[in-house]
């Protein structure tokens, strides 16, 4: 098909945030190349079906969105007119809208089958402010030595009992450095996993999350950012990479973000003012 | 809070399939430990807000549910009365409900904040049914010799230059004997990456997928495996852990499932008649 449309495109994806290097007490100050995060509104004939946080890459929106929607069996090949992908660079997002063939019709019903994944809106920008509008202002929050942030992962592992027989578990655990590992939940979702350990710290009366530490096992999303600056996390590590939407919503909320906990050393991509020596 | 409400449950993290462990050409056939995978629904005062794909344990399915609330601002704490949960062991689903206190109100606009993420209903065998019905029977689909399955992962990942330098962005892959690896796709998203892919290949005419290799970088869940249904594929192999329903919906659906393809081995869940040998 060689029906794809676009309008103004600068998406790339790959960008370059600054970071602070910790390596074995060391500090080296560099920049990081972390996957782009934005959102992308999937639209068929002009009526907005879903909103993705995805990569931009030229050519791509358009892909994502008939694929989308071919999966979703919501449209079938045959009936695809043609795909239109916009970006707009000042708002950091994206809109594809697949065009069906006049005379053919979308499943029926699909707009009763869409739900979870909240998404603010259409706009990177936008998503960061509607979240930090959304958020309390955080706590000053704890001062964190790196011995003892560097020793977490290996803490939450020991405890990940399900994970170590599956392999297909993701984890999220909180600590205090006075009490080590408080709440751990394990999901083959990571926003489920979140969400369960901050609606047990909700039972417990231990919200907000302003002196703890939320580690997860996997990446830094831009959700996983999100629900951890709601439930009033200061200090979120990932044993993973963080995304370049998680890393705008952090620097801009004061949340400290740490990524690539692992191997004994980390990288502090946002309010490095919370690791001592840092 | 003590007033988690709980009805029939039954729901365990850890499931167990029966599996052909393939190591340096050597068969065996055993039984694997795989993370449990259900549709949850969550309600706000009986009105369904969310459905969520994640792994069943006691108690976890209302934190959940109050964590999900509370991480997109729809309620606060202090507005919730109680949160019931339920699961029917017969239906392969739960059910949390957050009630509110009297006199306080949810977050206007809710209902307008959710997209995306697919879901077919509320019951496991259901979605599994569903999708079943909505994807055309499989191709018989090529027969693949072990060696070259082994190599694939190798092949993706000298080809993901994007990874290579962010650590963040999930991969999905094509190949064939024939051609070796025939489209890449990245993105932050997993599914993303899929959809991505799917949405290239329906424009270069390639659908359905009947005699190429899907490989994905992360975790086989039920939503990629249904992706990969619909669009035809026979050879689904994941890097890492395939879910409980992934496995169900393989078995059911005549598709191979390949999970842990990685340092020269591999595991096949469904459909071992298309690997040579297996």
């Amino acid at each position: 098909m060689t029906l794809v449309e676009r309008e103004v495109y600068g998406g790339r994806p790959v960008t370059h945030v600054p970071v602070a290097r910790v390596r074995g007490g060391r500090v080296q100050r560099t920049s990081d190349a972390v996957a782009a995060e934005e959102p992308l509104e999937i639209r068929l004939d002009g009526e907005r079906v879903a909103v993705t946080m995805r990569t931009p890459a030229p050519g791509e929106d358009a892909e994502l969105a008939l694929g989308f929607l071919l999966g979703e069996a919501i449209v079938e090949m045959d009936g695809v007119a043609r795909v239109a992908e916009c970006r707009s660079p000042a708002r950091d997002g994206g809109i594809a809208d697949v065009r069906a063939r006049p005379g053919t019709s979308p499943a029926e019903g699909w707009q009763r089958r869409f739900y979870a994944t909240s998404s603010c809106g259409i706009c990177g920008k936008e998503s960061i402010e509607a979240v930090r509008v959304a958020a309390a202002p955080l706590a000053a929050g704890p001062c964190v030595e790196t011995s003892w942030l560097s020793s977490l992962p290996d803490a939450l592992r020991e405890r990940q009992r399900a994970f170590a027989r599956t392999g297909g578990l993701h984890a999220a655990g909180l600590f205090t450095a006075d009490e080590g590992l408080v709440l751990l939940r394990e999901d083959v979702g990571r926003h489920n996993a979140v969400d369960k350990l901050v609606g047990r710290a909700a039972m417990e009366g231990l919200l907000p999350l302003g002196r703890q530490v939320l580690l997860v096992s996997g990446r830094a999303s831009f959700e996983i950012t999100q629900k951890a600056l709601v439930a009033g996390v200061t200090v979120l590590a990932a044993v993973s990479a963080p995304s370049s939407l998680a890393v705008g919503l952090a620097q801009e909320s004061g949340m400290t973000l740490v990524g690539f906990l692992r191997d004994g050393g980390f990288n502090v991509y946002a309010g490095a003012g919370r690791i001592a020596g840092v």
